[in-house]
Formats: C-alpha cells, structure tokens, sequence
C-alpha cells in the first residue's frame, strides 16, 4: 500500500449508478412521446450491451478511436430501432439531451466522501472509457473530486486493452504497481493486474438491478477488497 | 461572460512562479557542487530560454510530440553545459531531482484563492505545455484545484500551435468561443483569440525579475482585463 501513488477509477458501475440515471431520463422521453409501455430499464441495459462491440470495433483497429459520446449516440438509435422507435421521429434536440443522460448520472452514497479522504494522500483519476466532456461535467453537477481525468481519450486506448492501463503508469510517471485500479467488475481488475498495476475490488452488487448474478464477489485475491470507498479509504489509512 | 463555460489557465508565468521555485533548487545544488559563483536566477532565465526552441521542433515536425519533461531535462543538460558545467559530473539522481523542479513551482499568492471561486461557477484546467505528471504534481503539492488537467500531452500540440487552443474546445465538446484563456502573456492570447477563444489577461509583472519589461499591460482589449485571479473571480461574478 506504502508504494501506492495514485488510485484510478472505473466510473461506470464503480463510481455512478448508471442504470438508475439512464432509465429515470429515458422514462422522462418515452412519456412525452407515448412510448411508456416500454420499460426505461429494460431499455437502459439494451442500449448498455451496445457499448462493449463498439468499443470492441475501435479496440481492433477496425475504426478509428471514436469517443464515448459519438459511440453512444450510435447506440441510442439502434436501442431505439430494436423496439420499433424510429430515431428520426424524435427531435434531435430531445435525443441529444438523452444521449448527455451519461454526463448526469449520480454517484453512489459512499463515493464523495471515500474520494475526498483518499485524495488527501493520493492522485485520484478516472480510468474510464468515457471521455474527457462526459466525465468532466458528471463531476462538475455531482462535486466528484478528481485531481485530474484520465480514460480512454487521454490513452487513446478502450480497456481492457493494455494500453489503457500502461499508459496510465506512464502518463503519471510512475510505476504500473504504483497504480492502484479500482472497480466493481473482476474483468477490469485482471487486465489491469495483467498490465501490472495494483487492484482493488468494491462490489457494486445492484448495478444492473436487483437480480444481479455477475461481481457479485471478488473472483481472486486482489491486492484490496472494500466494501464501498469509505472502507477503502479506511484501508489506504486516509481518516475522515 | 455568460456563454463562457470554461476558464484555461496558462501555467508558467501565469499560475506559478516558475523563476523563483526553479532559481531556488538550482542555488541548492550549486552550493553543494562548489558551484555557488553561479547566479542561479541568471540560470534559471538560460534554461527556461531553451524551452521554446525545443518546442519549436516538435512543432515544425522536426521530432515527435515529446514531453516536456523530457525537452527540460535536455535543455537542463544544455544550459550546464553552456556555463562549462559537465552534466556527467553531477549524480544522475541530482539531475532528476532538479529537472522535476519544475513540478514544485509555488502558485503567487493570488492563485488558490481566486480559482477556487471560480470552480464554482466554471470548469477550471491548466492549459499549459507542461505534461500531465508535472501539473498533476505541482497541483498536489500546491493544492491547486484544477476539476482536470488539459494542456500539450492532451491536445498532443503545443501552444502556440492552433491545435493547443482548438482541441481543447472539442474535448470539452463546446464552442471555442466558451473557453477563456487565461495568461500573462499577451502572445498566447493572440493565438487564443486566432482560434476563437476567449481571452482574460492577469499581468505576472515580475515574472521576469523586477527588471521585467515585457508584458507589463495588456497589448490590445482583451475580452478581461484583471489585477488578479481574485479580481477574475470578481469579474466572472464568482463571490468568495
């Protein structure tokens, strides 16, 4: 722990409750446009499992970096089309706002203040596939504390590829083990630890509602398990 | 006023001190190398004046984009040299540590105070060629609380360059005109206006030494004209 300089974060899911905030904007624009009998949780988590094979496009090489927000806006209009809603009957401005529906979304009860203790003592960053915009104005409207914004935009690189992870350690100029990476998901955390840097898990065990059956537990022996950021930051020996 | 969404702050000259914090360590490790008939001041002015030309290189396209870390350890190297000092004969470790001078520059008094008004209101990031680790550093060690770090390593361009200016708008994903550089240098609001930005000038009139004779006022009507970074907070109707 004593050689830890920074702890990097994965946002969505980690830091912010992403499918509370996106269902409770969606269900906002399907009232106004007679589309409730369509359920905005059930829509959050389709147009959710659009974001892995699009990154996954960029991450082979088959296009070019693309950012976050251009991503998901593809992404809106496929979620859309596959029930039925024709994008383009929407006015761009009311997608446009759903689309910034990730710019908004609310952090978990424990991460303000388990942020604030930590960064007494540490470098604390955003290691998120959102980009710079998304995560800089989610931090403005929600006071996340970060010292500065990290990500894929900044390594031009989406995790869980490497590069995402190694250009971190040397963006700071550290160490990668200097690096400690935290999320809910056990996926982050072996690329991470496969690229070197330390790793801490905190469960976020209703991140996909209720019914969760993924991360639930830590799947190895991480170099930290928490049970939210306050214990983390119990754990890095940051007091309130 | 009311359209700005984004104040950039130059860094070198404008946030920090940078003549003074790196003059500081240089007479350090001149006395302890019996090199104490050496102005450290005088050296700190040749140092910094290899800084635009080995930024002019990467810009031409001469080398690679390269970190500023790595041109102010070369030019440490050259500016040794140009007062007959062999960089050889100094502990590598030594040399380090006075390279990352640069990332322990003291903030004028001003400083802290004034940003943190105006976080409040406004997103708030160092637009400066330094990299990402020296910024993130100094802003650490000097509690400077920048909501994220944008500059050179960033934009992958350094100022002036148009890049610098315009890339920052699109990351922040708004009009240039809604970002207002911030510098003490009136050149580096020119090339910001060049580009559509926004521009506020806070003279640093002893940057130079109290024989200062450049910058002294503002060359033109800029959109600000402020005493300070409190005076800027006052304008931008940021009350303490």
């Amino acid at each position: 722990m004593k050689n830890i300089k920074a702890f990097c974060f994965d946002v969505f899911g980690t830091v912010v409750d992403w499918r509370t905030g996106v269902a409770f904007e969606t269900e906002k624009l399907f009232a106004r446009h007679g589309l409730s009998q369509l359920d905005p949780y059930e829509f959050a988590d389709t147009w959710r499992k659009l974001y892995q094979p699009a990154m996954e496009a960029c991450r082979s090489g088959q296009r070019p970096f693309t950012r976050l927000d251009v991503l998901h806006r593809e992404n809106l209009e496929a979620a859309l089309a596959h029930y039925k809603v024709n994008p383009a009957a929407i006015p761009p401005a009311e997608l446009a706002h759903l689309n910034s529906a990730w710019h908004r979304l609310d952090p978990w009860p424990d991460v303000i203040q388990g942020l604030t203790r930590l960064k007494q003592r540490y470098i604390i960053a955003p290691a998120s596939n959102g980009n710079i915009a998304l995560i800089t104005n989610m931090a403005k409207r929600a006071h996340i504390p970060w010292d500065l914004v990290l990500g894929a935009e900044v390594t031009q690189a989406y995790k869980p590829a490497p590069q995402a992870y190694t250009r971190m350690a040397e963006i700071l100029g550290v160490e990668p083990a200097a690096i400690c990476m935290v999320a809910a998901h056990n996926s982050d955390l072996h690329a991470a630890r496969n690229c070197g840097l330390s790793t801490a898990f905190v469960p976020r065990r209703t991140e996909h509602g209720s019914v969760q059956t993924t991360d639930l537990e830590p799947s190895t022996t991480w170099d930290i398990i928490a049970l939210d950021f306050n214990d983390l930051a119990d754990q890095a020996g940051c007091w309130a």
